[in-house]
């Protein structure tokens, strides 16, 4: 593959930078090619080509979010998901990015391009918290018999329903609270070497 | 008060059918006047009279679940829990309500009037279980420490985020485990009455 060429890049930033902030400012209906066109100065030629639709702006918006957010798990159970859902609620409170997934649930409801866009994301969104529960059923750190779908709402979900329902914002020391609710509810015993056994 | 004009009750019922239909079918963007006029064969003119805008609408499609839902609690803290989250699933799976509640989300970031709206719905869908929670703290079958609007996440959050973010149904027994964890985290030892402590 050759490097991209530098003006695209340039092109890609700036159109990127517009859309978003069409998107914080005015929703969905705000998100047009024409608009996005005449705040970047960017052609519309070029926009459709980078994106043809509205559901591609928005992908590639919270897929810079996505990318940003992933870290390889330490195999620390606690400080892997801290260190993950800090991320997700990073994300959460970043405003585009807020607004891209409000959007997402509204129209995936609807229309299947957008349900496309919203189940490539929430599996890369989710990868990395499945990974870190899968490593440590591994590790006998958490049950065998963890639900591991419910213990990804369990930790995704009250974030996202105190941000994108309950519309607050919240700490790092709310997701400290989640992540330790988490595990004295399903962590199992920590097994202390002995002697003989 | 004088009771509703019997041919106020029938408008009124047939015009918010056509606007659950329309929600479901094209989302907010279908949500119009003339679309639920043309539908219903109800005149724009009453239908401005009692739905002044798109929010309204909404918000008239939501509260009756919302209201549907309210059961008083029996004072059981498991059963009324599961009674209550059982009611959110009901309405999460309702399909006006499930694209009424996705349109809420989206719009209530961008639209004070949809935001109003988000409030006052919000408040009244979590009532239930705020007050099922007072109570089991009142009753010490939950400690006085518990931080009520984190518990409040715990519960609705997992239903939410399954339905409205991963987009997959579920069944009650996901309710009873939810339910289930929550009080295996949080509920105190039971108090067995003794003879003389």
């Amino acid at each position: 593959m050759r490097p991209p060429d530098p003006r695209t890049v340039r092109s890609r930033a700036a159109a990127l930078t517009s859309a978003r902030e069409l998107l914080v400012e005015q929703g969905l209906a705000g998100l047009t090619h024409g608009a996005v066109a005449a705040r970047s100065g960017i052609s519309r030629a070029t926009l459709y080509r980078l994106w043809p639709e509205p559901p591609d702006l928005i992908q590639a918006t919270l897929t810079w979010h996505i990318v940003l957010a992933q870290a390889p798990p330490s195999g620390d159970l606690r400080a892997d998901l801290i260190t993950a859902l800090s991320a997700t609620r990073a994300m959460l409170h970043e405003p585009a990015a807020e607004q891209g997934m409000r959007v997402i649930i509204e129209r995936a409801g609807v229309d299947p391009r957008f349900a496309e866009v919203k189940e490539s994301l929430h599996h890369s969104g989710t990868r990395a918290v499945r990974e870190i529960l899968t490593g440590a059923v591994a590790r006998a750190e958490l049950p065998a018999e963890l639900d591991i779908d419910l213990a990804l709402d369990q930790l995704h979900g009250p974030l996202f329903f105190r941000r994108l329902v309950a519309h607050r914002s919240f700490d790092l020391d709310y997701v400290h609270d989640v992540v330790e609710d988490f595990l004295h509810r399903h962590r199992t015993e920590p097994t202390r070497p002995q002697g003989s056994t």
